[in-house]
Parts: C-alpha cells; sequence; structure tokens
C-alpha cells in the first residue's frame, strides 16, 4: 500500500501517481491533495492524525515550500511503515506517533525502530515540482524494492533523524485557572482545533473561551443548530465548534490565534 | 469491493480508509465526501443514484447529523450488496431501489432478500467521529468476514427494518394541467433536479415554470449558451437547467423550493 | 489500468465507476474530475500533462460540451494506451504526446502506432449523462476484452483519426525582442502557464510581462513572500507566477489572454 497527501490541488495528484504506477503495482490510497496551502505545520497535524490508522505502507508526503532550494528529500523508516517527505518538519510529528504504544497494542512490545535517510536526487526533471520528479519515483521505487535494496543501490542515505527539521506543536500554558493554548487547525467544518488536552474539560458543564461561557457537550446534537459548543474532537484536543455552523466564524478563530480557556465561567 | 460516501469532506476520509485497510483488502471506490453536508435527505437521494451501478459490495454510507446521541448504527444486506448507515434514513431509498427489477433485468429474477441488522457498538473512541470508530470498523468487518458471521459473533443484531427511519422524496401532486412538485437536489452544475417524472415532458415543445415558458429540449447543445432549459436528466427526472450556466441562478430555486410546472406555456 | 478524467464534479464519477466495476476488476486512477468545465481545449492540455506519465492503460475523458449532439464517440490506441472520449478534440494533444520519443526511451524504439475508432452507441439511457451511458461502458469493455475483439464484435469502427475534431495550441510569435504568447491554462495555485517555451528564459536574469520587470528565477523560494516572479514550470513552459500567492491576480492574466515577454526590460 502507498498514501499520497499533498496541498497540489488537482490535477498535478495524477502526475505523481502515473509515476508510481509505472515503478509499483502498490495498492494507492489518497490521504488528501487539499492540506494546508505551503504550511508544513498544519499539514503535518493532518499526517500524524490520519496515517497512524493505516496498516503498514508506504506514505509520500508533499507540501514543500520550499521547493527547488537545497532543503534535502528524506526517507524515515518507522516499523514497517515509511514516510517519504521534504525534510521541512512534515514527517516528524507522524514518525513520533508511529513510535507511541497504542491503547490496543501489546504493552510488551518494543518501541518500533526508526531510521532516517537522505533521498539521493539526481538533476529532476523540474525545479518546481519535486512532488512528481523526486518523490513520487523515490516512494514507488522504496515500495517496489524496499528501503534496504535502495540504500545498497546508493538511493538513500543513512542520515541521524536528528538532524531533519523538526516541528513541534505549542503546550498549553496554565496560569491560575486560565489554560492558554493555541488553534492548531482549522477544519473543512469550520471546527476550531485547539492545543489543550480534552481532558480539561472533564466533568466540566460549561468553559469560558475568551471570556464568554460556552456549554461544554459531548456532541453536537446537544445544543441547538447555530450553537456554539465545546467538545472533545476526534484527535482528543478540545474543539470550539458550532452545531450546524462554522466555529471559526463563530468564535473568530483562525489557526495560529491565542485561545484562553477558563473554568467555571 | 468497498464503496465511501459521507459529508466530511478532508482529510476525515482518510482516517476511515485507513481503518477499513487494516481490516480487509477489499478494493475502495469513493462514491463522494462532499455529499450536502448535514442533510440525509439530498444525500439519500445520490446514494440512491449512484450505488445502484456498482457490483455487489460493502457500501459505507456517513452523514449523520445525530452523531454521538442514541441513534442506532445499521447495515442492511439487499441481495449481494450490503449498506452500512447510520439509522437516519440514508440508507432506505437506495435499498428501495437495488430491490426494484431493472430494465436490463431478468423479469423472472426473484427480488432480493432485504435483512436489517443493527450494529454493536462498544463504547467508541470518540463521540463525534463514528465514521471512523463505527461504521468504518463496522464496514470492513463486513467485508472481511460477511455478514453472517458477524451475526454469529453478536457483532449485529438482527432488527426490523421497518423499525429504521426512513426518507421519502415526495410525490408531485397535478391539479388540472399544473404539475406541483419540488426541487430535490441541485447539483454541481447548478443543473436543478425536481421530483417531476420525465414523461410528463413527452411531445412537448415548451412548458411553463413557475410560469415561465422555457423550450423542453433533449440536451444542453439545442439552446444557447445562457439559455435556460428544461430537460429528463439523467435521473429520469425533470431539470431546470441553463446550457453553460447555473440552472439554480437562472430559475432563483433552491433544495426543498416548489416548483409549478404547466403544460402548453 | 484505467484511468478517469471529467468536469463532473462529485458525485457524477461515481455512477461511471460503477459502470466501468461491473464490467472489469481494472485498477482505477482518478486523473481529475474538475477538469475546466466544458473546456476541452484546457481539459485537452491537462490531459497531455498527466496521462503520458502512465503505464500502458485505458483512459477515459468526458469533458463533453456537445453531450447529446451528433458528435462521435471515439476511442483512439496509441501503442498499449488507449484513449475513450467524445470527438472533440480532447484526445489529439494527448496522442500526439504519446507518439514522441522520451528522454528517457530507446531513440531506435519505433514510434507508436496509432488507430482510432468510432464507437457504436445504441441509444443510450439518457441523452446528458453519456460519461455514464457511453463512455463508461465502452471503456470498461476495452480494458476487459480489448480493442481488437470489441472491432470484432463491431463495437469499434476503423476511422481515420485525421477525421477527428482537432485541438492545437497556438504557438508563440516573435516580433523583434518581443514575444507574443498566450495564456494556455491557469492551474489551482493561480499559476499562470503560457506557451512560450521554457528555453526563452535561459540565461536572463529578469523579463519584461506586458511591459512589466519581473524577475527570472529557477524557483518560488528565490523571491519574497508575494512576489511575482517567472520560471519555467513543471511543464516546460514560461509561467508567471507569485511565492505564496496567486500569479493570475497579480499579473491579471486569464485563460485566452495574449502575454508579451520582452528580454532583458
Amino acid at each position: 500500500m502507498l498514501t499520497l497527501a499533498s496541498d497540489f490541488g488537482s490535477p498535478y495528484p495524477a502526475a505523481m501517481k502515473g509515476v508510481i504506477c509505472s515503478r509499483t503495482d502498490a495498492r494507492l490510497v489518497d490521504i488528501a491533495h487539499d492540506l494546508p496551502r505551503q504550511d508544513p505545520r498544519a499539514a503535518a497535524f493532518w499526517l500524524r492524525e490520519t496515517i497512524p490508522w493505516f496498516p503498514p505502507a508506504v506514505h509520500l508526503a508533499v507540501v514543500d515550500p520550499g521547493v527547488g532550494t537545497d532543503r534535502r528529500a528524506i526517507a524515515v523508516r518507522v516499523g514497517d511503515h515509511a514516510i517519504v517527505a521534504p525534510d521541512n518538519g512534515l514527517a516528524r510529528p507522524v514518525v513520533r506517533r508511529l513510535r507511541e504504544p497504542t491503547a490496543a497494542g501489546d504493552p510488551a512490545a518494543a518501541e518500533p525502530t526508526v531510521e532516517a535517510f537522505e533521498i539521493t536526487v539526481e538533476t529532476p526533471a523540474s525545479s518546481t515540482f519535486h512532488g512528481r520528479d523526486v518523490f513520487a519515483p523515490a516512494a514507488g521505487e522504496i515500495h517496489a524494492v524496499g528501503v534496504d535494496a535502495m540504500a545498497d543501490l546508493g538511493m538513500l542515505s543513512r542520515i541521524d533523524l536528528d538532524s531533519c527539521v523538526d516541528i513541534e506543536f505549542p503546550t498549553p500554558t496554565v496560569d491560575g485557572g486560565t489554560i492558554h493554548g493555541e488553534v492548531l487547525v482549522v477544519d473543512d467544518f469550520g471546527n476550531v482545533i485547539t492545543n489543550i488536552p480534552g481532558d480539561e474539560l472533564a466533568d466540566v458543564e460549561t468553559v469560558g473561551i475568551d471570556g464568554t461561557s460556552v456549554p461544554v457537550v459531548e456532541t453536537f446534537d446537544h445544543v441547538d443548530r447555530g450553537e456554539t459548543l465545546v467538545t472533545v474532537g476526534s484527535h482528543g484536543y478540545v474543539e470550539c465548534d458550532v452545531n450546524h455552523g462554522r466555529g471559526d466564524e463563530a468564535f473568530g478563530l483562525a489557526v495560529g490565534d491565542a485561545v484562553r480557556l477558563s473554568h467555571g465561567r
């Protein structure tokens, strides 16, 4: 299996698929091709939240504002998964997540091993579409012959994972009864996903969001249509949402904005 | 084969695909993930118009404004098809359609049998994303082991189909020479699809739509670009369209609006 | 393998996929279903730039403003590829491209043979959705039994490729130091893709675009965010772009517009 994720919209991903299908019979599954454009941080969030649901696969991920510069192309093997991406931090949050033990997993299981590689790049056909000319060929070859054979052929060179650019999502800070968080992403529905862990909402009926009292509910349907709500979203974080509406508009919040959550108000 | 349909936009469907691919090697085919948001009626129309073209498959369909409430999760077996959906009416129109004899079918063939099941739901990982945590696991398992094995394992419990929420599309009424219909859906092109059967347009050159005379044509190219037309659409219903334009804007019609069609005017 | 391309948006392509899957187990890969709507010229550009990256396959392409008129349905075999499309020019640029020797190819290899066929069309189920009722069945059958068997069965009739409608992209003209080109397409990013060959930018640091001086760079990141640039795009043509922005808006250019490129100004 080979998954694809990018910010390329349409129809550019098709060229990547053609290149891959010329190298391997892998089953292709699209993660998304409308990842937040040229925003590796938000894209890294979505990769971390989707890729771990898949069985072992090669995962091609290209959100690459530095295309054509000297940023490296990398491949990271984590257990039986391999992530192929530009070295701009995109791959690291999902690599960390894949190393974590899962609730359903065997607690005695060893942590998956992680190895990082730089992809050897010949002069590519274009300086603006490395998705097609660098990353898709590498992902297809890795699927076809495996990371070890690629390394033996000099197509991959072992590097230190710590030498790769990292993206870390900010941790909320606590100041008395107030939690100072941040908006990580806004999804297609307009749901505002913060970095505040969902257990901050345990046993709470209302919270203050930037000073306004909002009901804490388990699910959207527990407030009327058009009403604001706060809930623990499917990623495990506090979300600021609207039933049948857009939370980003109702709360006036966008990616990167500060969110102040206070209990009991 | 396993088809997927939802109103989840992007990238949430990827998590469902990962969950499914962890359970089965089924070929995945997307129906759509931009079904009319939180609108089971319009979504049910599109499911009825697309799923019957497929060979026998498991069809996962999630448009679920009641996620996290006590609405049931159901699976309906119709012949060799199985539909997995929330119990909000989404599945019933396509189930009815799959029971109808087809023009190309053997008229002596028995009507396919229909059996409905409630999906046994353990406490899901989230209260807002049952597509990933309830429906995708069920659809994947049904594809992997079959409905009967699932029932034997207690993962499905037989229920009466008539106990499930239904969605029925309204039937037009006739008042003298006037047919009173309704807009069922508006498609991506802006074509206004009504509930008036196409045979109302037989041998007619113009019709009145809400009092305005519009030419009845076989296909778009029979009027100039930008001109309104009425035709029998690919679903067999009367459509109010514009050649190279949007019918919804030209006719001022939206989903649920009344449409008055009069012959000879 | 069977690829699909159309301007059908969603969910109409699902009906085509169902029809195809009822005829063949072909692996399906979407090229795009948001090709420029009812614009065979722009769609033909994208087909030419994506299909040649694929291994031999049946390629279904439907952008068909003349649906329901007497325009023919055709299939063109080029080497081991087959293109199935309306006879409106859509297929011809990619057919030409597939006949060209590739940089990576064997220079002694024979040019692939090309054969054109008219698809025999029985009265289709609809007059407005030949994607589902004419082209998808033909593409599915061609994948299942092959072009020769289809011809033997009378489902395809050999025709002269030159009898098929053609689309030719305009060639720029040169007037002293000025190149008069045209915008072929604007992509999802807002990048303005002209018909001016990229080698016009060799050894040039700035060019005049419609009289304004713009830096010529190898890649987006070589100018600041929000700044205009001219580069050789991934299709080999001169593109007028903006780093982290939309070139079409910054340059005020749309499909079909004239572009005047002057060196050294």
